[in-house]
């Protein structure tokens, strides 16, 4: 049988989604309970895509085989096994070529900015900026991202990509409380892109660029003609989307 | 020159305000800065109260004594000087016979209470209750809780007090999404004693007592006939206040 599963995390004390050797990752601990039900015969996971160190996930998702088992039933068992920073919400049955990363349909992105006073209940939940930024110069700066583009400057920078061309649908900037939150949505995004986006955006809010360069730094398709990268700590992997 | 520091602190890797042998606390933290920025010479710093292990402080206060020195300066080398998790929002200059503990008039603290779905990310935010409770039921036991009362009800059990004798001014019992928050605002609090009226709250909350049985409780001033000590990983305390 082919499961997919739906989980959240907190990424404060991982090494990121990918497992790695001697490091503590997601998939890792996933792998390690998984594999533990299924008396010690290794199970792996497929997730949508990776997330960096540090970064969070509201909603993620992998898919994996596994013998016939009540999928509520597994879920308990899991989040009885899991650490405290992991939580499956739900697991379905899907059909025998399901597959978590191509099949997804879209992916959204948050990333949180606090423009207010340091917080240091929030110190690895939101990028701590603590200063004022514009929000509607970022607004404006977000409207050329959207659309089908090569994001080739916002990849990361030593990566080869078979194709940079992604599509973004929307990208919204909201203000909620002293927190500037800007949200990503699109059909897939290349490594670092998010936070490479959100890099330009801080730059364009705190008025050090106009916006409409991000219409030029797209074009010159040169990751050095972009800005920095954002700081991991601010991001979330909101929500993977199968359906149209 | 004797100062007031207003500062905040995330709880979750501390054991608690109070200096401990071996044990990191916010107090020997703040009291190794001063001290190193007064040449190794110790400084002890007097505060509001204790927080429990675990708990947060968006605002809690402290006297010392120090040299003279620009305020705003000061609370700048702290910051750089301090480890992320406290941070110093203001420091002001107070009259020699003042103290922090015995001058402050009134203090708030808040608990919070996820009802929702778990939430790995707020597992050291919240109290992961993870059920409905009845709002208006919480909110018709607080009511006995409000005024002046012998509270040896919900002290700490082995604990003995001159006086257990406390005024409760408001409380105020709010749902937020999935969180109920309950806000506590009295002229002092016993050991405990906030999160023994969350454990009573809780259990009106969850239809395991009646509301009324509140006012039987305190009246019998007796530890073993109120209910379990609410975790202390969903309070805050949010203010001190010094003025009238």
């Amino acid at each position: 049988m082919r499961y997919l599963m739906h989980f959240s995390y907190d990424g404060s004390c991982f090494f990121g989604y990918q497992a790695q050797r001697n490091k503590r990752t997601v998939e890792e601990e996933i792998e390690k309970v998984l594999t533990k039900l299924n008396h010690e015969k290794f199970i792996q996971i497929y997730a949508s895509g990776r997330t960096d160190a540090k970064v969070h996930a509201l909603h993620q998702t992998a898919h994996f085989d596994f013998e016939q088992w009540d999928v509520e039933n597994l879920r308990y068992k899991l989040n009885q096994l899991l650490p405290k920073d992991i939580y499956v919400k739900k697991i379905e049955e899907v059909s025998r070529d399901f597959h978590a990363r191509y099949h997804a349909k879209k992916k959204t992105y948050v990333y949180k900015i606090n423009c207010g006073e340091y917080n240091p209940l929030k110190r690895n939940y939101v990028y701590q900026y603590n200063r004022p930024l514009d929000i509607e110069k970022m607004r404006e700066a977000s409207s050329y991202f959207v659309g089908e583009h090569d994001f080739t400057s916002f990849a990361k920078g030593n990566h080869k990509y078979e194709s940079a061309v992604r599509e973004i649908y929307t990208i919204k900037v909201d203000k909620i409380g002293d927190d500037v939150e800007i949200t990503f949505c699109g059909n897939g995004f290349l490594q670092y892109m998010v936070r490479n986006m959100v890099g330009v955006l801080i730059e364009v809010g705190s008025l050090k660029r106009e916006p409409k360069e991000v219409e030029e730094v797209l074009n010159r398709k040169d990751r050095r003609c972009a800005g920095l990268t954002a700081e991991p700590v601010g991001l979330y992997l909101k929500e993977v989307i199968y359906e149209e």
